[in-house]
């Protein structure tokens, strides 16, 4: 683990992202040890640190840091920016651009083959995201929210679906998703709650090579069980299908292959290849 | 410093207080090393912990260790508790209730005596707080709308009042606040938004005997406007009178008084004494 680009395995107690979650983060998978959609990840962490004043991040430092910790190894590489330690309140100087970089490793551990080829059980969480535009759709550290939703259910469910507070579906508690009407793959609005991953960033873009149609819309529950099919994915699982929701079951498996298989070959085999 | 009563300057950097602003703090006036309304302090920080499924705290543990960091001195005392040290991933196990404990010293810098002489200027943020029942009133680690409003404003004004998405008064970046009008003090509701201050709810509880009559209620802008007095409270200030807002002027010097002096008298002379 590196704090500044030193080897560390602690943190000042004065650090504001434990004093008040005043930072970012991204999850980088890395295929022996290469960052995978590095460039989406670095624009998102930029996009946050822009958002929240913090001193925008060198990528190639960023890029050698992960590659440094992961050791040519398959691992799940955490990079976190806070704004540093200050004196005791909430404000802080605009001049004052400090920040603590944090690069931290978690070894890589495969989901189960099942979620991909059979498909998973989505659970629908009670706890609700507020709207709140100024912190949507970055990846801060205030996530108390995804706290509370993911105690709800144990692992008979390998994912909740989050609502926001006016019942309208806005994202998994740690992955996006899209759900397939009319041959139509429609992801939810994130201009004011939930995280505008970087996985769902590339499948809006890879959609066309996929031969798919997405579109970014309004979702609400029952659009999702007069739906076709469903998935969720994030950076670091890919794609899960979504075979059952609400007493639902769905042909999710067979309609994700296109881009499940673009994944596998185009982007990295620790994608799962599909059926 | 301590951590779970350990001298420290440091913690793990998979802490989930730093992960995911995952726990609660509290922010104690110490007069001469002893916490003053340790009680209050100590409800609010169970009810916090109880609302996150945090274990519940030792009182005679957190007073032990707040007394030896603050070392017969006046200071200000920070405790955290955090989720501790886990796995990656938002889950928690609900069976394992290990926390970590951090207590930190501030230097008690008082503020300055013409806050409460003359009364402060209070700024209108333009930032505002979501409407989130579940974490309203505790005074959890994920504190970024505080950060963001208190960064838009510099020295000119001593505190800035935050209002809800709707455009309810809530309370201040750090404090709270009371609104005289016909002799009614009111405080707003923080059932949906806010943190429930230790000082508002002393002063809610001591206002018959300051001789004042206090309540709960919404609060809209225009209320403020067309008020006699207003002032703004936290446990380390104790009161400042609001002597300008939106171009109005208030007779609140006068009217806090009698607060003033119940807080001086009855508390600690840590708090001003007024005039």
């Amino acid at each position: 683990m590196l704090v500044n680009g030193k080897p560390q395995t602690t943190i000042a107690l004065s650090d504001r992202g434990l004093l008040y979650g005043d930072g970012v983060f991204e999850t980088f998978l890395c295929e022996q040890g290469q960052p995978l959609l590095f460039d989406l990840h670095m624009q998102r962490l930029q996009r946050g640190c822009q958002r929240l004043s913090l001193s925008l991040q060198d990528s190639a430092v960023i890029r050698q840091e992960i590659e440094q910790v992961a050791a040519n190894k398959d691992a799940v590489i955490r990079v976190s920016v806070t704004r540093g330690e200050r004196v005791r309140g909430y404000r802080y100087e605009r001049t004052d651009m400090s920040f603590n970089r944090i690069v931290m490793r978690d070894d890589h551990r495969p989901s189960p083959s099942s979620n991909t080829e059979q498909g998973i059980a989505l659970y629908l969480c009670q706890h609700r995201l507020p709207q709140h535009a100024v912190l949507a759709g970055i990846k801060h550290l205030n996530r108390l929210d995804q706290v509370l939703a993911r105690s709800e259910w144990d692992s008979d469910y390998a994912e909740g679906l989050l609502l926001n507070d006016l019942g309208e579906v806005i994202e998994g508690c740690m992955s996006n998703l899209f759900v397939l009407r009319d041959n139509i793959w429609t992801t939810p609005d994130l201009s004011h709650s939930g995280v505008d991953g970087v996985m769902r960033d590339y499948l809006l873009g890879a959609a066309s090579e996929c031969g798919q149609s997405c579109q970014i819309d309004k979702l609400e529950l029952v659009d999702l069980l007069e739906a076709e099919a469903m998935f969720l994915c994030n950076s670091v699982i890919g794609i899960w299908p979504v075979l059952s929701f609400q007493k639902q079951h769905y042909n999710s498996v067979q309609k994700v292959q296109p881009f499940m298989h673009h994944l596998h070959e185009k982007l990295s085999i620790l994608y799962p290849a599909g059926l």
